[in-house]
């Protein structure tokens, strides 16, 4: 079948928006119509070519919602009609990882989405007769996509998917990183660095935990405003101190944070987020992506006096099992997601999209169909 | 009164066995005759200049055990008779790090003690007038010491204290941190860098946990007999491998192990513990004390992937409250202190205890007054 796209050709060029073909789904896959998809900074660091594991030319997009068009042989759990949310952490319920009870980073189909392909190891879109890779096994940038079964969340009807979509990634991403990651307590004093939509979902996260002080670091401070109506308590901007921002922070709590979340993807922030943690329980988690072969670095005394060093992928959310019930607790007012969608538009203006990203003029652009 | 003592005068110079004076405990303090001192790395390191805190001239020393000699004003807890193991991490039980629950840092005499001083800013300790620093609040490497009140635990008498001394530090580090820190479950897989006497504790821990693969790693395959005597179940030495270290793990183990072990102060190494860690849950512990300014590094993506990087101070162990405890598991048998003291010898041969550690011949030497 045909179906609209927006098609990264190759690294730093712009997307182009054309038809493609879309074969029909296969074995354990599922054909689904995506109606809205939200632009994120992982989407733009794969176009940009500094990820090295970026694949061209590709359909990008891992942040979306639509409707199951069609199924493949032997899907079972989920049925045209039904409401989804493509994962790009799957969840096999079977795999050592699934298994475990420890962690979200299930191994399904891990080696094949990473090279672009489906689980049979071949891709479903071609263009003039060529092959089109997908992307983070989600490829929500064309309008019909075909994902594994394993990888799709049946979320409530009721939601509507051009908010719902924003817990494909980053706001799962944010709010999860506290609840399943952190654990945060009522109580707690957190920090998260930077505002951008994992930040921003962060905060939600810590009001929910009920921590008792919530410091918002971001050095644009326009970002303040919205963080204060999220909830966050204090307001830091790096640039008003000529020390370190972990010095500033550990005078300001007595010691330093219960918690610290890093949701940029800049190593010295990383850095900074460890130290200002409080010695002796302090827990720092890195939820950013950093550039490819960037590394983090502290004193070994950080850690050996009680801090801990973590990260999170996901928010360390289970997508089938757990990301239902985040989508109720939308509807049920726990979470927000209104005020991250700065922006709409048509999938023709994808590519304004992300120079307001770029700008840092938007939480999230969602994009319709 | 006087007392014979190992004093360090300079850095880089070996220790002089004097005749210093020592004046008797005042407020809160506790005059200790010590009966043996095992000597550590950490006395090393401090004696060899490179540890940036490094005072002098002090009586070093921090693993010993003694008997209470005379206490000052307003002691209660410690009693002359009393048999007690000094304790470089103090426990008042009412900082907020002790009340905290979460760690063992009590920060009670921290500051006064990283200076060499008692808790008043002074010291006890002086040679031909002039004054003596202290170390670690212990100075174990004097026949008569003077520690507060809250760095003594109290232990059951029929502890031979040439033995139970060994528990000030490096068994109970290194137990400890397998409990404490890691909390290493049946089952679990283990790794363990660094087969000194802290490696080789750590061992002990496992084996009391249950852990189901305990693999050794060491460039001295002379250590691999102890170490499988203490229940090790494998062993690696890096130099007969061409490839990284961590590589080698995950692959003995399908993926990693589920705790690592730093027991060096190499940061190259603490990055291969972390990174041999099973993605998803693994977590390394950093034990051994880095040299003055080394920092550890890694890239972000190990940690977003799950693993988890934290560190350990005297195991985790809170001295006064868990301490006796684990001098009673050694009588019940639990912990086999035996296999460490690899040499005694009298406080006169201190300096030849410092050349077996260097040459890798000794795990711990016992020093007799």
């Amino acid at each position: 079948m045909k179906s609209r796209a927006a098609v990264a050709f190759g690294p730093g060029k712009p997307l182009e928006i054309v038809e493609i073909d879309v074969e029909p789904p296969r074995k354990g896959e599922v054909l689904v119509r995506i109606t809205h998809t939200g632009v994120c900074h992982t989407d733009a660091f794969t176009l940009s070519g500094d990820d090295p594991e970026g694949i061209f030319p590709a359909v990008l997009g891992h942040e979306g919602g639509g409707i199951v068009e069609a199924v493949g042989e032997g899907v079972t759990s989920v049925q045209p009609g039904d409401h989804v949310i493509p994962l790009y952490t799957a969840e096999c319920g079977e795999c050592k990882f699934c298994r475990s009870g420890k962690t979200n980073l299930c191994s399904a189909v891990r080696t094949t989405q990473g090279k672009g392909l489906m689980p049979d190891g071949t891709t479903r879109f071609s263009y003039n007769g060529e092959p089109i890779y997908h992307y983070m096994g989600t490829s929500t940038f064309s309008e019909y996509t075909v994902v594994a079964e394993v990888s799709l969340a049946v979320i409530n009807e009721e939601a509507p998917l051009e908010k719902a979509c924003l817990l494909g990634c980053g706001v799962t991403t944010g709010i999860g990183a506290v609840h399943n990651t952190a654990k945060v307590k009522e109580g707690d004093t957190v920090a998260i660095f930077g505002l951008g939509g994992i930040g921003l979902a962060a905060i939600q996260g810590a009001v929910q935990a009920k921590a008792s002080r919530i410091i918002a670091i971001d050095t644009n401070p326009d970002k303040f405003e919205l963080a204060r109506s999220m909830g966050a308590t204090d307001f830091v901007n790096p640039k008003d101190h000529d020390r370190p921002i972990q010095e500033v922070i550990v005078e300001m709590t007595d010691g330093g944070v219960e918690f610290s979340f890093e949701c940029i993807g800049n190593v010295d922030v990383m850095r900074s987020a460890l130290e200002c943690c409080h010695k002796g329980w302090g827990e720092s988690i890195i939820i950013g992506v950093a550039g490819a072969g960037q590394e983090i670095s502290t004193r070994p005394f950080q850690l050996v006096t009680g801090r801990v060093w973590k990260g999170s992928a996901f928010g360390g959310v289970k997508g089938r099992s757990q990301l239902p019930g985040m989508v109720n607790d939308y509807l049920g007012g726990k979470i927000d997601l209104d005020p991250f969608v700065t922006h709409t538009m048509p999938l023709e203006q994808i590519n304004e999209a992300f120079e307001l990203m770029h700008e840092g003029k938007s939480i999230r652009t969602v994009i319709h169909y």
